[in-house]
């Protein structure tokens, strides 16, 4: 028995040993101490971290790998970062005068959150992408839009009800921070610090941030970069599989606004996924179709460098993640194209306001990316289409797409000119009256229409290839009757002659 | 390190040996030449394929099988492919005759959409099964009842609002391709040719096939047999895995109308699914309770060939999936026996509506199979159940499902008289007006009942043994909330006197 | 090939040694009794039973692990049980005069529904908790409350629609054990005898037992014990790895009143179980943290014994589930303090109803825990979360979940006032008219606040730290349009004079 048992831990060893791990590579002098205390007290994290690549291998090492296996970017690596793993550290003490949060810890100058601009010191590509990303500006593209912000308000506010009427009070800090931002990202600062009686070594003194914890994906760090890297490579296991679970993408892509995962979850290709994954190979770099995976997952589409049996380049590895999108779905209030710039709070519609699309559903063409670069775009993504699919069912299903985004749009107009009819008539108070569009109950059965109702079904279209989570889950069914409660609230007003609010 | 490695792939290869694939049965020459160009272009497809128990053994071989485990229902199969794999060209030049799309590429007769009647050279049976099965008509029950085609257009149409009202005009084919008939099937045609620049070879001339892609259960195919196979065996894996697992019935059970996957999916069954499927047999043929599964997924109650610990027979293998299903639970308006031939069209209730129930909650029962064939089902389905159930436990359960067929369809009872004075008042136009009874706000409401919370209620019920779901996940809550709702729209209408419509 | 095969099995057989098994330790002779018939008829429940480590170990054996990994927590096993594995009978024919179901099966006095005072025999502990636990209590703590009966029959009871109003009949049994009482656990009664052919060996007598079959949390059994053990341990697997994994809790804890499960799935915990968990060890006892798996699953957090690297305890492992929950995030109608007693019908209000907090928002806090209670059961919480994140995480995530209490119970003050103002003005009865505040259309719309997005945006907090699905899927947006929804309503009724209702 104990030969067998040998053999066993053996062939584990060389498994590892297979794909490139070495026993050898050292850990820091600084690494080694943070161990000393924190695998005990953060086992959770310590795990994480010695399951992963990082505790296995140096940069140097990482750069020794040549053509499209090559994970690390950078064409060069701070010295002392080479040859030691990539330890907690090699992170967490880089850059310590650029963290506003650095503050010393065993004498070591220690920052709590690490940032994209730490992470590009390997992965200056990714981190140089991630910042054209429109999900590093998901912050400002939020709190720095006033219009945006009265329909934050209208959602997560406080409401008072007094005389007969609900007025919304601006949110909290930990609302915020727990609503919108936790997926667009908090604004982080450090306020003060704090002495805190820790069971290792007694008392010791700590920064406190505001907006901490966070992970969203336009967190801005004390650094002063954006986004999160954690958001998707989870923490300390920085995991490839992970991020190209689609799982990942579900923290932030299920709701009814954004039902990314939903409605893959119940496609052809999240069926083959859910069926099959158990025996795909989510570590592979360059990430083969066919031979790593039979379905593709929301990094597959819209990241992964991804290459054919013969290991030719499918499509290049992007972490700006509109590169292969023409479209923006999310209607704002309708479906358009891409901005061009990833900050989009300078974007003006032809009434002035921050909306890339106008009310009639014009699009702000100025601020939108032309016909040339959607076309760009769009075969981008069409690229890893076709390793699977015919050209003529690739063309037909982008036709019916297409077709989805225009009829969306029609509904939305639809419903917005009964909207208007409310405004005009006095039934609501809208923008023309310098009133928020979202603080009343017919104004928000509007916003359904195209927040919820409009976006599933071009979401369903686009990663689903429509199905019945575009008709009766959130989709056209919800969409037509949305549009039929506007009029039939409309219409008992006129019919009963409902004096018009003031 | 050497040896080792040897014996880990010694030891792979054993592994395919022993399941029965052999390296030696050829790939056609025809095959061979598909492979050349399209391994290259399409690696998804052909590694699923590579994947396949078609790339690894023949008809002969398959047809040599004796007993339970035989595959292949056909009693003889064409001598040119008895000795080669199934690969592309044993599928794609099959009957080519009989296909509309058949075209001449590089010197042979090619068709581009695979049907049932090409699947039933080796599976004869499983085809003649599924031609009866409701689903394989799920082209025509929709379109070609102008009753349901009402409803169509309420949902998916194009609306217009004009005059304080809105309007529905007809969808069009994108649309209708990407919402109803994603699952029902889409009617294929060949409209033309067209020339395209291939990367691989130049210029080649393709059809053009309207319709395309879908792989909806009733699609109309382009040698007029009805369905696709591959709308369950996912394209070119062709995988017994997958059909049987839960996910691929997902794809058109999961709305609110037919919540077949998420009321599973929080049941026990779903549970122990969930939890304990990586470690069971979803290949094995015949399906052997408690050893390869311990908890059954859609297939086993509804398709599979199952037996117990002695190989004994506990249900057939149908493909005429309602084999087991004496209550079609699906509402039209009301649940009711499924219908006795599996072309709904003719059904005409005792208002001449083509409905399997009138709206008075009676049975169109000339048309619906009778208590003899409904207790034959449901000794079909139960049968399944007592291997892991006592008789008590089957009894009860049972009989509260068809408990929950009666109260349900009594609710849906009280919703539709609330209805029906809501149109003879005049307040909404109706069926008795030659006006659809699913174009205005309130008849949408209605809809709610029937379509989505009697039949999450229903649903729940067979397929999780009731639970939260039935009740607060567009079950019972929400059905007692609309019935409500419609009497509190009449209410205030009646009580101010609103003008009737004309 | 044969000496590879011989290894295979030889390995196979090794690690069953490993962990423990042994195939030696016998089965009782009642137990081959009841496996003679019944692995033929009932191969699904006799294979799970093969697979669980009750098959395969004796009470003495388990009794004989030292230390954490004890899973016997009883001192002292009935001496007849101690040398034979767990099989059908030691659990079947235990305590037969305690069992109202017990009767004779082949000269054994068997009973049919084994309960927590069976499972006592071995895991006193754990019942002795689990008596305590809250769940336990759930029959009587809904059955038992005239106040929520109202709300049970306005969901689940009959309408019936005449002159112009809907009023609820009592519900039937049948939708009882379907609908609330599937979690809640049914009351069994046994209510006769009958005499059932068996194919095996003919004619045999079987007690009818009412409100069979059930595995709620509070079901009542036949010795008047609370609970079933197999609500989570599903039936004859008894499964720590079945338990252990989310979708156990999913069976009751998924719709839009107690979303856990949905919120846990699209959280950052969510997505490193869904993505990472197939690795994990989920059998573990003690759980090591990090080691065993590398995020929380619901037990995790809840239920189970936790350690660290060091072995040293985390938390110790509770089935009293409350143990380390402050707060009861369910509104009834507002979040609140855990109650004091699991049995919660004693429960006065200050306004006398049997709620734990009044419809002003104040606390029933005579019954409820105090804050020295709630400081203790949060720091047992937080002693998980501090092993994979630093305590300024922790405090700030905690910070944001009770500001999250804090405002979804002012936002429900808000509902409640309007609803309130609704009853006061006579446009619904309400509890001031001793009517039902739960029947009428407006106030099934007041309830969908406080039960489903008050609800939802409070696990959203507790188990997601926040996130989309806690603001757009029945969370904030929701709640927000709901209270201005009860506004609407009511302002038309007031602008038009619409005539009270008697």
């Amino acid at each position: 028995m104990k030969k067998l048992i040998y053999l066993i831990f053996a062939w584990a060893f060389l498994i590892n040993a297979a794909i490139g791990m070495s026993e050898d590579t050292p850990i820091s002098e600084a690494t080694a101490e943070c161990l000393d205390c924190h695998s005990a007290i953060h086992p959770g994290i310590v795990n994480d971290w010695q399951n992963s690549r990082h505790s296995k291998i140096s940069p140097k090492q990482a750069m020794a790998v040549t053509g499209l296996a090559r994970k690390v970017s950078s064409d060069t690596v701070p010295e002392n970062l080479q040859n030691v793993v990539v330890g907690c550290a090699e992170c967490h003490l880089l850059r310590p005068k650029a963290h506003a949060d650095t503050f010393d810890h065993n004498g070591y100058d220690i920052h709590v959150v690490v940032s994209p601009d730490d992470c590009r010191a390997c992965h200056s590509q990714e981190a140089a992408q991630y910042s054209k990303n429109i999900m590093a500006h998901a912050y400002k593209n939020l709190a720095g839009n006033n219009f945006y912000l009265h329909h934050q308000r209208s959602i997560i506010g406080k409401t008072e009800y007094t005389d007969g009427a609900i007025t919304f009070k601006e949110s909290d800090d930990a609302t915020r921070a727990e609503a919108c931002y936790y997926c667009h990202g908090t604004k982080l600062k450090v306020t003060g610090k704090e002495i805190r009686d820790t069971e290792a070594v007694g008392e010791l003194e700590f920064p406190v941030i505001e907006g901490w914890p966070n992970q969203g994906v336009g967190r801005v760090n004390l650094d002063g970069s954006l986004g999160s890297c954690s958001a998707c490579h989870t923490r300390h296991a920085f995991s490839i599989e992970m991020a190209r679970k689609p799982y990942t993408c579900k923290e932030c892509h299920v709701g009814p606004d954004v039902p990314a995962y939903k409605v893959y979850a119940a496609s052809k290709h999240g069926n083959i996924f859910s069926a099959m994954n158990k025996s795909w190979n989510f570590k592979a770099v360059p990430w083969s179709i066919g031979k790593d995976f039979t379905a593709p997952t929301c990094a597959t589409c819209h990241i992964s460098l991804l290459v054919n049996e013969e290991e030719d380049v499918v499509t290049e590895r992007t972490h700006q993640m509109n590169n292969r999108l023409p479209w923006r779905i999310l209607g704002l209030i309708y479906a358009h194209p891409h901005p061009k710039d990833p900050d989009t709070t300078s974007i003006r519609n032809k009434d002035g306001l921050p909306l890339p699309t106008d009310f009639a559903g014009g699009f702000a063409s100025d601020y939108l990316i032309g016909k040339e670069e959607m076309q760009i775009r769009q075969e981008a993504m069409q690229a890893a289409c076709l390793n699977c699919h015919g050209s003529s069912w690739v063309k037909g299903q982008w036709n019916r797409f297409e077709n989805t985004i225009k009829t969306t749009n029609a509904e939305t107009l639809t419903a917005t000119k009964i909207m208007n009819d409310i405004w005009q008539l006095g039934y609501a108070r809208g923008p023309e009256k310098q009133s928020s569009p979202f603080d009343e109950a017919v104004e928000k059965r509007w916003a359904d229409t195209w927040l919820f109702y409009a976006n599933t079904t071009r979401f369903a279209s686009a990663m689903g290839g429509g199905g019945d989570y575009g008709v009766f889950a959130d989709g056209r069914y919800h969409l037509s009757k949305a549009i039929m409660d506007l009029n039939d609230w409309l219409t008992l007003r006129k019919t009963m002659s409902v004096p018009q609010q003031k």
